[in-house]
């Protein structure tokens, strides 16, 4: 098996141009000049290629021996991890068909159980309601002059009722889980839009109260306070695929058609490739499983592995569907022109650094209204940033945990988990001087680790639990 | 689960050093100056990150979208694919693990049974009688002067009984399949060893007398025969790495004694791994296949597919002892020189440049022996390049075909296959100008399609045959 072979050497390819080159002059010539070129080429044959020229010349080393494989290109390895992949993939592609068959069921998304849960959709319909209140408020502090203290109390009650009215409305309904997490969803963006909306209006007084004593700062975008309190430019805010409000926005000319069909049409397919992924995948190797936190730890371990590949295309799914798709198809209808959703989180050397370029517009409002306003309270940087995680890890345990009925808090401590890890990662940054080591961390807790763990903890959980009726 | 939250922003690190110079200036003096950098900072927080401030400035492209996504590193997506191979082969470890526990036998690799085919062991010890025929030949020819019609005969028959020798004792006693193939391998490399020693002899006598006639060509390397010939020197050429014959070699000045320990110590654990790779996991889903063939084709392909990646770690392991460690303890044992064994095939954007890099001992020979030879008598490139691949295919099938005890021809229609293939990504080569699509489907090939189906073809044929009797 060892005996493999040659096709031509590359002396070979280096001597063509020179017969070539004889050939051409020959060409106008008459036969005998064309037997004269094959003489010369058989010379050349003769002296560099027989038999009796050495073979080898000089000291060589093998590839593998040398320094010089670290700085040649890896081009190949990257194919054939890629190869491999397609390979494994498409086995346990086969094997699952073999073994279950198609589970994906034509009820999947909407079946005659759907229409039961119209309360949910009642609510998320509702919800702008309470934006036209926050208009009101605005509107009423220009005319009647309301004290801060008292604006800053009704935002509060109105803000907080986005979040506690569709709280309570799952906690009667008891909506399918898909409902549940898309209701929660929207009514803390709606929260986080409302926030914005007062904290910047108030930031804008404040600014002109200080402009009018000291000149020296002046900006166009501050001057058109209170123009910019009007029912459409609130409108417009709702809608717009972003959580921080500012009086005008960068947008763009018109909207391209035939553009945006293309990117519908690719969010059902990467829609629909999401829930057979989790139907055929991610749903009966859950089934199969026990709780990873008791019983036998290698068949845990062989579970989350197993898991692990499906949840992970189920993630890449989600942010290609919502970040990309979703947000932009939202960005071309209502003309908005900055589609920074994301940066290239894939290449996160850190884990600080994926929080920080993986969801952009969570990550703007963040830093504008959680931790600016946090330093300038005089809090340390690192404290900023933990009371920034604290918040979100308190937004990811609503999302899951109420649609869930439960508080198991397994999503707030994923999120507080985050902390370390970013310490963790920033140190291996700076001493290793180098991007993979994050990278590949960040990967393993990002794909191996964290969401199957997470959806094992609350799928067990949710079918555990006896202190509420379970409806699926 | 959208909602993802922010550490820092880019800007905050972007003011970092203004604050550090200033507070570097005020570090001797009093406090209120410390006070007074605080102000600095806090004005430049009111300034630029207070919530007034816009976030979105200027019209910006989501990454997917923007073509720069083309030009960026993607060295995160590579570490993700190393990532889920390892998360995958981990799973199917455990899995197989917990299937079948551990499989491997102490008597793995000898066993009782291994003394009754101590003919195998005899006939590779007795080889080396052939080579000293060979010598005698030559040296007679020098005090007879034997026409060189008789010298070829002569060596023919010399090179061919090395190749038949083996086939007869292999046929008579009937040894372990791994006993066959390496007792082949052995014969052939002898073989191609006698062969060229004949030819470069053969080669030296015809460029003295062309020397006689034109002095215009001079070669140092070429005026020392007949001295060359001395059974010290066919000694050496017999045990170098090497299948090329010339007057004298590269020669290094030192055996590294610690370095030779060290490649002996990986030897045997890759050899080790080899074994328990094929133990564990390609005999059981071998032993669990049908025959390729015949039957459901879905399964056949569910069975390739779970083949490939151990036999591509079986063959990566192949390559790894037997070219780098291997013939590299030889080349230190025999201060050999030239130690390019193999190039960096795994980069090879052509199937044409694979074979050209991949086993260079035996491309070296082929190039030298056999397609320049067949240029010189005035065959085409591309029947030189066709014959080279005959006599490549027919050692393949004899290396399997004669310890199987059948000739399926699969080993040679192998090797036939891959002059198609050849054409094929030379013609897509040049076709996209991209190393990529040719490096694909070289991967493809070499590690899904050719492998595994090799393997099944042959264990099928071996364990349906009924004209042998069976001893495994």
């Amino acid at each position: 098996m060892s005996e493999k072979e040659s096709v031509s050497s590359s002396n070979a390819s280096e001597e063509k141009p020179l017969l070539r080159k004889r050939s051409s002059i020959c060409k106008a010539s008459d036969s005998t000049c064309s037997s004269d070129a094959k003489n010369v080429q058989a010379s050349k044959l003769d002296v560099n290629f027989r038999a009796s020229a050495p073979a080898h010349k000089r000291l060589r080393e093998s590839p593998l021996s040398s320094d010089a494989i670290f700085h040649q290109s890896h081009a190949g390895l990257f194919n054939l991890c890629v190869v491999i992949l397609v390979a494994v993939n498409s086995r346990l592609i086969i094997e699952n068909l073999m073994k279950y068959g198609l589970l994906i069921r034509a009820g999947f998304w909407f079946s005659s159980k759907s229409i039961r849960e119209w309360p949910v959709l009642m609510c998320g319909l509702s919800l702008p309601l309470l934006a036209l209140c926050s208009y009101a408020v605005e509107k009423m502090r220009i005319y009647f002059h309301i004290p801060e203290s008292i604006m800053s109390l009704l935002h509060f009650v109105i803000s907080t009722s986005s979040i506690l009215y569709p709280v309570y409305i799952i906690m009667r309904v008891q909506p399918a889980l898909i409902f549940g997490i898309n209701l929660m969803l929207f009514s803390i963006t709606y929260w986080m839009k409302l926030v914005s909306y007062a904290h910047t209006n108030y930031d804008f007084r404040c600014f002109r109260q200080e402009n009018d004593k000291d000149e020296a700062i002046s900006d166009a975008q501050h001057s058109n306070y209170p123009q910019n309190i009007s029912l459409k430019g609130l409108a417009y805010f709702m809608v717009a695929p972003t959580l921080c409000y500012q009086a005008s926005y960068p947008r763009t000319n018109r909207i391209r058609k035939r553009w945006v069909f293309r990117q519908v049409v690719k969010l059902l397919i990467f829609t629909g490739l999401m829930g057979f992924i989790i139907e055929q995948y991610v749903n009966p190797t859950i089934q199969n499983s026990q709780h990873p936190l008791k019983g036998n730890y290698v068949y845990a371990i062989e579970r989350v592995l197993k898991l692990s590949v499906p949840t992970l295309y189920v993630w890449l799914c989600i942010f290609y569907t919502l970040f990309h798709l979703w947000l932009n198809i939202i960005a071309e209808l209502t003309y908005f022109g900055d589609r920074e959703f994301y940066k290239d989180w894939w290449n996160a050397s850190t884990v600080e650094e994926y929080w920080k370029s993986w969801n952009m517009p969570v990550h703007r409002w963040m830093v504008r209204h959680i931790y600016f306003p946090c330093l300038r309270k005089g809090i340390s940087r690192d404290g900023a940033v933990l009371i920034s995680f604290i918040i979100s890890g308190v937004f990811h345990e609503l999302c899951i945990g109420i649609p869930c009925h439960m508080f198991r808090c397994w999503a707030f401590l994923g999120i507080m988990f985050q902390v370390p890890l970013m310490v963790l990662t920033n140190y291996l940054h700076n001493k290793f001087q180098s991007t993979m080591v994050g990278n590949i961390i960040f990967w393993v807790f990002f794909c191996i680790v964290g969401q199957p763990i997470s959806v094992l903890l609350y799928y067990h959980d949710y079918i555990n639990q006896k202190s509420f009726p379970i409806r699926s």
